[in-house]
This record gives C-alpha cells, sequence and structure tokens, in this order.
C-alpha cells in the first residue's frame, strides 16, 4: 500500500486563461475540457484531459496567496507534479519515516472529497508535489455538487423565462391597448 | 491527425541522480527503471514508469550544455513536459500556422529512432514543451541496441573469464612448482 498510480496532472500557473487557451486548446489542440472557480485554491483553473492524466492552466484571483507569490516571483510555468496514490495516509508515513519535509503532515479532505498532501520541495529537489487520493465519496459528492449547479442552472433559466413571460404580456398588453 | 496522445514524461533537472533516489525511490516508492548516459543530451537520465507516463531525472554532464546552463540558472526542478503524439509533422505544420515559435523547425530523428521537438517556451507562456512521434523503426532500433549491449556484455564477460582461466592457471602452475 502506498502505491503511486499515475500521474493525476501537471498544474501551470498563467497569467490569463483566455491569453493561454490560443496555445493550448487552439494551436496544439487539447480538448478544454472545463474552467472552474476554485474559491479553495484561490484561482481559476482550465482542465484538459491528456490520456489518464491532465494538464490545468491555474490563474490566481487574489494577490497574497502562494500561487500569486509564485507567479510573481518565477513567472508563469510549471507549478506542481500531482500523483495519485491508492493509499494517501500510507504515503505520508512512509515519507515522514523516511524524513522528506511535508506541507500538510495530515491529508486534507478539499471540496469534493478528494484527498490531497503537499510535499515540500526543499526534500524533492525543487519539484512541488501534490499527492491525491480517490475517496469512494468523491465521485458522490462531485455528483451531488453537478446536481446542485444544474437544479441552480435549472431555477435561473426557469426564473429568466418567467422573467420573460413577463415582459412578453407586458408588451402584448402595451399592443392590446 | 496531429493529436496528442498522453504525457510521455516529465522531465526533472537534477544535480545529482544518486542524491534524489532517495526521495523518488526509496520514499515516494517509485520503480527506477534503469539509469541511461545520453551523450546526445549530454545528460544522464534515470527513468521511473508511473502510469502510462514516466518521470525521467536527467543530471547534465557537460558544462555548457543548455540544460547545464538551466540548472545553473533556475535551480533544480521541472525542465520540460513531453506530450506523445499520434503525427508530429502534423502537429508541427498545425503549430506554425498558429505562428507558435518552434525550437525545431522540423522533426528530429534521435538515437532510438523516435521522433522529437521542442516548442519555445516563449509561445507556451514559459513551459517548455517536446513533442514526441513513436516511430514504426524505434521497437526495431531499441531492440537491436538491446542486442548490441548483450552481446558486449556477453563478450566482456567471456573476456573478464578468459582472463580469470588464464589468472587460475598461472596461480596452479606456481604452486605445482
Amino acid at each position: 500500500m502506498g502505491k503511486i498510480k499515475r500521474i493525476n496532472h501537471v498544474a501551470i500557473l498563467v497569467e490569463d486563461i483566455e491569453e493561454t487557451l490560443h496555445f493550448w486548446r487552439d494551436a496544439l489542440g487539447l480538448e478544454l475540457a472545463h474552467v472552474e472557480d476554485v474559491p479553495d485554491q484561490e484561482a481559476v483553473v482550465a482542465f484538459f484531459p491528456v490520456g489518464e492524466a491532465e494538464v490545468e492552466l491555474v490563474k490566481p484571483t487574489t494577490e497574497d496567496s502562494g500561487i500569486s507569490r509564485y507567479l510573481e516571483k518565477r513567472g508563469p510555468g510549471v507549478h506542481h507534479i500531482c500523483f495519485e496514490v491508492d493509499d494517501i495516509d500510507a504515503c505520508l508515513e512512509k515519507l515522514k519515516s523516511k524524513e522528506i519535509r511535508l506541507i500538510n503532515e495530515q491529508a486534507v479532505v478539499g471540496t469534493g472529497g478528494k484527498k490531497i498532501a503537499f510535499i515540500h520541495p526543499e526534500s524533492t529537489h525543487g519539484v512541488l508535489i501534490e499527492l491525491y487520493e480517490l475517496t469512494a465519496e468523491e465521485p458522490e459528492i462531485r455528483l451531488a455538487r453537478a446536481r446542485s449547479l444544474a437544479d441552480r442552472a435549472l431555477l435561473q433559466s426557469q426564473v429568466a423565462a418567467a422573467g420573460m413571460v413577463g415582459f412578453l404580456r407586458a408588451l402584448r398588453s402595451e399592443a392590446e391597448r
């Protein structure tokens, strides 16, 4: 247990998502799966699936976050590599036993239900590494979030439709006067 | 055609392969597939398969190569991402048509028979990207190289064995005197 399964994503810091789409989507031909505002990470993230992994373009949305300062200091480019593991707690224990410095001593459960932890670049010779474990809850939480978003979108479209009907009725009664 | 299939590898510049094994192999638990001297790249490369991709640790072996200067300037860390594509020539044409600056205007055929080309980080917002196409010749060339290495190893062991036999004979004739 505590085995690395695959590269889950490579995260790339960008100054502007729109500007970088010209390269990643239009020229390189990757498919843009979705763009998501991730308040937890103080970032907007664009996801491009590539085989079993993803390229993630990350644009900071605040000025005092770690990624914002990193972008300021080092310029745009690769920020971290995320590996999916089968058992993140076992991995963290093993890393600690080998005296590897961790940013997260314990796995953090993010929105969406996934468990993640970062390893400090001091112990990896300059590479920021994220570990990620897909939990049994994650697909359910994602589904619930998608449903809630869909419900909200439906509601908004209903509100908009109701408004439109009201507008058309008012217009007709204007015309009928 | 000209489609990105997967991340082939993430290349990480290191100052010393041995030192970094503690993290990548012993603590993180990746399997070290092999270490190879790659004179073309003026580097020694350690290969760690991860799912359908690889992590490659790259240690410059000369002092005036591009990677050596990069390491000097930016310190150890991620150097480039390599994507496998189905048709590298089609990719390069498409990139040129979108006015993306290329380091290699035409694909380069490396030792081992693979076709590669680098995209200039100026057009990718700071990420050095390699494209790679597996050619029909590559497995054959790799096999031939492996055979030639095996032949050489066999030869060396025969030479060593011959030397040993000579030594033992000399020893026996010493003893029989």
